[in-house]
């Protein structure tokens, strides 16, 4: 089946807002297997949207179309929509009423125009909102289906994922099932030598790998009649994976990252970590307290951005920092040291580099990277060497701090 | 004029990346005043891009197509965009000496698919690549241009701005020239409120807000001749908003950002600041050192996520944690004045919330977030209550530590 992706509004023609809707949509429909040939922009005008409205319904089974279901007069998604399809509008008890609790638990007066987003195409499904005013709505015809959700992305997302998702399943002849599994401490490239033979060996179920910033994600997606055979299906790749790159894999849960890995290993084994940062000042710490509940293990960390800094709150020694500089691995290994010292914590992770765009040499280019974790008496230091900007080296040093400490861990528990 | 956008790439309709050229590429045709109508995303196929491609022509004056100018054999927007045009494709020998260098700097060995690149269609302008090995197109026939980019951000923003910015002001009979202001601790609709009189007021120049996360920023468009006429008619409405607006506008320059301006008057004035962070857990400090060169007046962090670490690193009295609990304007207070003498910096701004999306209570929601800027005996503290994720929690709180800690720097040197 083929889907097609209509997003509608002049705030995406004007460049105001990054079409990140277009990619989580896009991302759904191919975990679905549905085919996407075709994604379009067009702004709050009927004309024109009735016109690519028309020109979808030739050539594809499925049309998502996201945005323009405000209250306001510009937004005429739906009621363009309807007119395509042969509908009038009618008002829908419960959507009206759902608006309305909506709104008063907000404290927030209605207006008359919101009555507007009350209204549905006849004999359509209504999809409710719990995080926001616009309804959703599913048109079916013959040979087309036309799905209209709000723009707001997180309005969007849990429709989506709830109401859509099951609905679009349905659909489907065969059912779709993937499973993902998601790899640090290993580049693409070298991921996808590693199982080359699987990938040029596939149909169903296939692997696909998906680069991140300093992790690689693998999805194994198969088609089958149901859910126990696409998992029989899906069950031997996965294992297969499994074996090949064993402790590189730090989960096979879509929703966890990576920091919630290291969080949950650090809760697991009763540990506690804290950060010593120089070049990334704060963004390991930062990406560390995105998991609720860190503060059993992460109590504490410093943000060393000085050698003052580093001497002070860190002891790292005045000689090292004299005799190796503050990107060295000297300095990297005792500020992770010195970091779990001060802080009486079991772990500590050190970043020390040159972020750039200035203060590169010859022998200490820009991207030049160590990364300590200390652990009970010994100390494990990579070096790395990364391209791109500012942020960019500061986020894959991230990664690669948050990756050294989950092997850390995996390393001290194992003995 | 009109313009309309093509994105090619199976990356895109799989939602393997999100599309940010599409809104780079939109908010620079607003820029030009061109209008956009249709944006689109077709997959690396060169039959549904020869569909679109004709389409286009014939409803657009430029379009700009973005992707499939790689090496390989899937990438055919070249070959499609100049079969289209009716163009033969030939050797461009400055672009294959371009390619060959570029390689050869980075120690690539040239393979012979690599030649392809330096293939452009006849009597075209070629812009080339000094980031990459895809050099750009610009086809030029009597109503219709398009003009062929390279698909990586790091190689399409450079050409974009420095070749085909230039050539698309040419095209336009009035030049567009446009000045941003850009504010910090006043909402949208406040700004829009402030405005109105002017928004609603508007030709020639226009004045529109945008909303970033905790700042809002306008944009002053104006048509004219010439830049100097164009100039004359902005100055006066950037004017009226500096009078408006006074200290709330922190840059009229796009290129700087909130912690830029920040970090450039804590230089300006030779004044120290330290962060003492809970929730954000880092985040504030890691925006800081965004800045290259700010370590003269940042030197260290503190993430004190636990109340034992609030007391030992930043003093914070434990009769006020037990007394008013970590989320208080007292230890907010506390955590501000204890980081900035613990550091012997000048200025400490300390943030303290629950993020959530659990640990809220009916006295203390989630979204509570108080932030204190302490500076030579004096203590700023805000009291905010934010909605929405945990992580924007959380880049909010930020935006308002930052925007009181530059608040705090402007009252202190008024004095």
């Amino acid at each position: 089946m083929t889907v097609e992706l209509i997003c509608v509004g002049t705030e995406l023609l004007l460049g105001n807002i990054v079409n990140t809707n277009a990619a989580f949509l896009s991302e759904q429909c191919a975990m679905l297997g549905l085919s996407m040939y075709y994604q379009s922009v067009v702004g709050d005008n009927p004309g024109r949207l009735e016109h690519l409205l028309r020109m979808a319904k030739e050539r594809s089974d499925i049309i998502i179309l996201c945005g323009g279901l405000g209250p306001t007069q510009d937004d005429l998604t739906k009621e363009t929509a309807a007119g395509v399809m042969g509908k009038s509008l009618v008002e829908d008890q419960q959507a009206k009423e759902e608006i309305q609790s909506f709104l008063a638990k907000r404290g927030h007066a209605i207006t008359e125009n919101n009555w507007k987003q009350a209204l549905v195409p006849e004999g359509c499904r209504v999809l409710y909102n719990p995080n926001g005013t616009a309804p959703g709505i599913i048109m079916e015809e013959a040979d087309t289906c036309v799905i209209l959700l709000p723009g707001p992305p997180n309005e969007l997302i849990p429709m989506f994922e709830e109401q859509v998702y099951p609905y679009l399943c349905d659909l489907q002849p065969e059912i779709i099932c993937s499973k993902m599994v998601k790899l640090c401490g290993i580049g693409e490239s070298m991921a996808e030598t590693k199982i080359l033979d699987l990938i040029n060996a596939q149909s169903n179920p296939t692997v696909a790998p998906y680069a991140k910033t300093g992790e690689v994600h693998l999805r194994i997606t198969a088609k089958a009649e149901n859910e126990s055979q696409a998992y029989a299906l899906i069950t031997p790749v996965e294992e297969e994976l499994k074996n090949r790159f064993g402790d590189l894999i730090y989960t096979d849960d879509p929703q966890v990252t990576l920091e919630m890995a290291v969080a949950e290993l650090l809760q697991k084994y009763h540990l506690t970590v804290t950060t010593a940062e120089s070049c990334t000042g704060g963004l390991l710490a930062g990406r560390l307290v995105n998991v609720p509940g860190v503060s059993e293990s992460f109590k504490e960390g410093y943000i060393t951005y000085s050698n003052e800094a580093k001497e002070k709150l860190l002891g790292v020694s005045h000689d090292t920092l004299l005799r190796y500089g503050a990107v060295s691995s000297q300095t990297a290994a005792e500020m992770a040291e010195g970091g779990a010292k001060s802080a009486g914590a079991d772990l500590g992770v050190a970043v020390t580099g040159i972020a750039g765009p200035e203060g590169g040499t010859k022998e200490k280019p820009v991207g030049l990277v160590y990364i300590s974790c200390y652990c009970r008496g010994k100390v494990y230091t990579e070096k790395n060497l990364y391209t791109g900007s500012r942020s960019k080296v500061r986020e894959y040093s991230v990664a690669s701090a948050l990756t050294l400490l989950r092997k850390t861990i995996l390393n001290e528990v194992k003995e």
